[in-house]
């Protein structure tokens, strides 16, 4: 089964190495993880969506309550969230297969970032099922090269006062 | 200085946790870090921020170089790209402030992805200065809870053939 999970951690050297570890340690394989500062100093946020048993990331998931510098774990597999992720993807284009490419874009409220004359840069942001799916149109172009931020999340409702 | 890694890495375990051990046994900060599949099979692609000293880095650049499982390494600074960032951010809304957050919103081509009494949850994408320009003024409204995906790059021009 797929899990997203939410870690809030202090900004020191190696926790990043030590969430990931536990992950590895045990044969655990993380999909997709991103890490980056939050509004509050000294603190960043992780997304990390793995995909394994229920049993093994319930394991991981009170080792990393106990890890040093580790402030907050949300599993959100429990929770009602939004997830999105960011694509940036480099589509081969020509004279004949621009416009068809653009109209695809526009569907899917994507945005051109770039273009050179053999290939366009496309940005698109949504949940999984969307971002695939813009994908898989592109592949049919030729798809030069892709980079993908991972999901992140947020929970839908302010936690109670 | 700062300096924008892509690195792109066979989809095996413990890549992750080497490749960070890498940057935090040298006591090299890592600001933002994100990994996630490509579109080829058995890939992934991260995109590593960070801040230190050339000589430093140069030595992490190599090192990565050598790792087993990193088929790739590119150090932006030297190269043309266009990086992105996306983030989602809970802004506390009264009846006086929804108006103005949403004017704002429409400035940045932002989007408000869900709505609740008290709150609202904003989708925005761009470079570094656009994203924290953004959060900037969300903060004046107050913001509950945001999570940023780190930046993500990708070279303006396909390779030469």
């Amino acid at each position: 089964m797929r899990h997203t999970l939410s870690v809030l951690v202090e900004n020191k050297f190696g926790v990043l190495t030590r969430v990931a570890g536990l992950f590895s340690g045990r044969g655990y394989n993380i999909e997709s993880l991103n890490v980056a500062p939050t509004g509050q100093p000294d603190t960043s946020r992780m997304t990390i969506v793995t995909s394994g048993d229920d049993a093994t990331l319930d394991q991981i998931f009170k080792q990393l309550n106990k890890l040093v510098n580790v402030l907050e774990v949300i599993n959100f597999g429990e929770h009602d969230f939004i997830d999105r992720e960011l694509v940036l993807v480099r589509v081969s284009v020509n004279a004949r297969s621009r416009a068809e490419i653009m109209q695809i874009t526009d569907i899917f409220r994507a945005k051109i970032v770039d273009v050179e004359p053999r290939s366009m840069t496309i940005e698109v942001t949504g949940n999984e099922s969307k971002v695939d799916k813009f994908l898989a149109l592109m592949k049919t172009f030729g798809v030069e090269e892709l980079t993908r931020t991972g999901k992140i999340a947020l929970a839908r409702k302010s936690p109670p006062q």
